[in-house]
């Protein structure tokens, strides 16, 4: 089984070829700005993936597509995802398996990236494990007796719109006080841009070039470098992802949280904080039962969550 | 197979006996006030247990318990349980399997109520269903795939301890804001009492002989009668109430959740605003694909639940 992955992304897609155990052969990340328009974007998806498949010298049997959702894993179609505007209605799997002539599969990309991570990452062989996404959004896939748990409607997982504070700050979703509207590495830019109007001395408008350009690795920089406004929102960002993720572990009592995505390269500045917070306010059995720790897959959780998904589908 | 089930609480107990599919034949209910500590509380349910198996006619075959936790068990024992002083360490399933010769089983009150109502209440055949009994505290239990959903240790489903409000009333479990704390029984009580000397002029003090009698029944039915005060301490609890269910929905996309325990026989003054909370702030596909009712086992709820425990075990 030689598979094709690829995971799409709002402003980057990877794609890749792996085996079945997951050792990954070759693989490509290409910018897909989401403001293109899916024409565009799978314009430059599918040179890339011709590409990887030359350099990995096999032929291809399947497809694994990661994706972010809502998405309806079985007929391979797009809903109105926040990320991709423009997407809703195309058949993913559909253009890929044309393309190739092989199978292809979908799945939330979240969904996608615990499988991977159970599969060949942080939580092989563990039995009940969550992944978060902390990224632009906040997103989750839940693996329970080794299997994905997906719910009634393949949309389980949805951890980021969790209410943290139920009077917060509007989320994408178009409700309010979610996790993700707090935690996310989008909000806590947004959170660091809204306070810098009052906090102008802060090292932070230093390290970026313009209000515009704080992103929350800037925010998780200028912290490191002690910066109070910027250890302020970092610390509170912290503490609201400390919370969802105690709430996940008295929901699930799981042995593993795997935590990924971009905001998650900030590293012991994140993980530090928000296992002290699991410690103190999830429930003691359900704490002590617990681990949290980095995707072991990083930068290539996705690619290897797509991988995941056409592995799981055979 | 004829089973004897025993549901422990820290005010009253309920024995009874019933066959492998659910069928009642005798059930007795008795007070067993937790002050009076476990041997008097066991003394008074062992001839209530003797009295419903007498009227049954039927030799048991097996015992099924259900009780607060935490707990563990595959050996039976109490851990310290809030609603249950005095009754660490003891193992309920050696008392009474070795009193009446036949095996014993426990679990978690919770988790043995969703069992009760996926075998024969309102979640019969439906895949995966949350229970969550809203009571003197608020507990819960998970079923997927028909099955219950324990976690690694047992403990999944500890729902009443999501952080609602971070900043909110202490709670019983050492942290504070969690959902027990604000919607419970016994916190609405609290809630109403606190508020009261303030609003000395509510009914609610009419019908409650004291500030020490209020209880969550009276301040519903002083919220009916349309008392100012009372409808904003219930709104308040059901607003927080339904938050807590929006997130349940939003994290495992169940087709049904089930709301079962004392403070749910206040019917569609409860289910209405829960309903509406849900349906407003859980993702809307998630809040599509799930109904929130009643349990079917209504006051036996419990009791069904012992039963399933020794049906599930068999």
């Amino acid at each position: 089984m030689t598979i094709l992955g690829i995971d799409i992304g709002g402003t980057k897609s990877v794609v890749g070829v792996a085996d079945e155990s997951g050792n990954l052969l070759a693989h490509k990340r290409i910018k897909t700005p989401n403001v293109l328009g899916p024409q565009i974007n799978i314009g430059m998806i599918l040179p890339a993936a011709y590409d990887v498949i030359k350099q990995s010298g096999k032929r291809i049997s399947s497809i694994g597509i990661g994706c972010g959702g809502p998405l309806d894993r079985k007929t391979g179609v797009l809903h109105k995802v926040p990320n991709l505007p423009g997407w809703e209605g195309l058949c993913l799997t559909d253009i890929f398996s044309e393309e190739f002539g092989v199978p292809a599969y979908l799945d939330n990309d979240a969904t996608a990236a615990a499988m991977g991570e159970a599969m060949f990452g942080a939580g092989k062989g563990v039995d009940h494990l969550v992944y978060l996404t902390i990224s632009t959004g906040i997103g989750g896939g839940i693996i329970i007796g080794g299997k994905p748990y997906r719910g009634v409607g393949d949309n389980a997982g949805e951890f980021g719109h969790m209410k943290i504070l139920p009077d917060g700050p509007p989320c994408k979703c178009g409700d309010h006080g979610c996790l993700e509207s707090l935690a996310s590495g989008t909000s806590i830019a947004r959170i660091a841009r809204e306070g810098l109007i009052d906090n102008s001395q802060s090292a932070l408008l230093r390290l970026a070039d313009s209000h515009e350009d704080v992103t929350a690795e800037l925010v998780a920089k200028a912290a490191a470098d002690g910066d109070d406004f910027a250890l302020r929102v970092w610390s509170e960002a912290m503490y609201h992802l400390g919370l969802g993720v105690a709430n996940v572990v008295n929901a699930l009592n799981p042995r593993m949280v795997i935590l990924g995505g971009g905001v998650t390269r900030a590293g012991d500045q994140l993980f530090g904080p928000v296992r002290k917070v699991v410690s103190e306010r999830a429930m003691k059995p359900l704490a002590a039962d617990v681990v949290i720790v980095p995707a072991a897959n990083g930068d290539l959780v996705g690619l290897m969550g797509a991988f995941a998904v056409a592995i799981e589908e055979r």
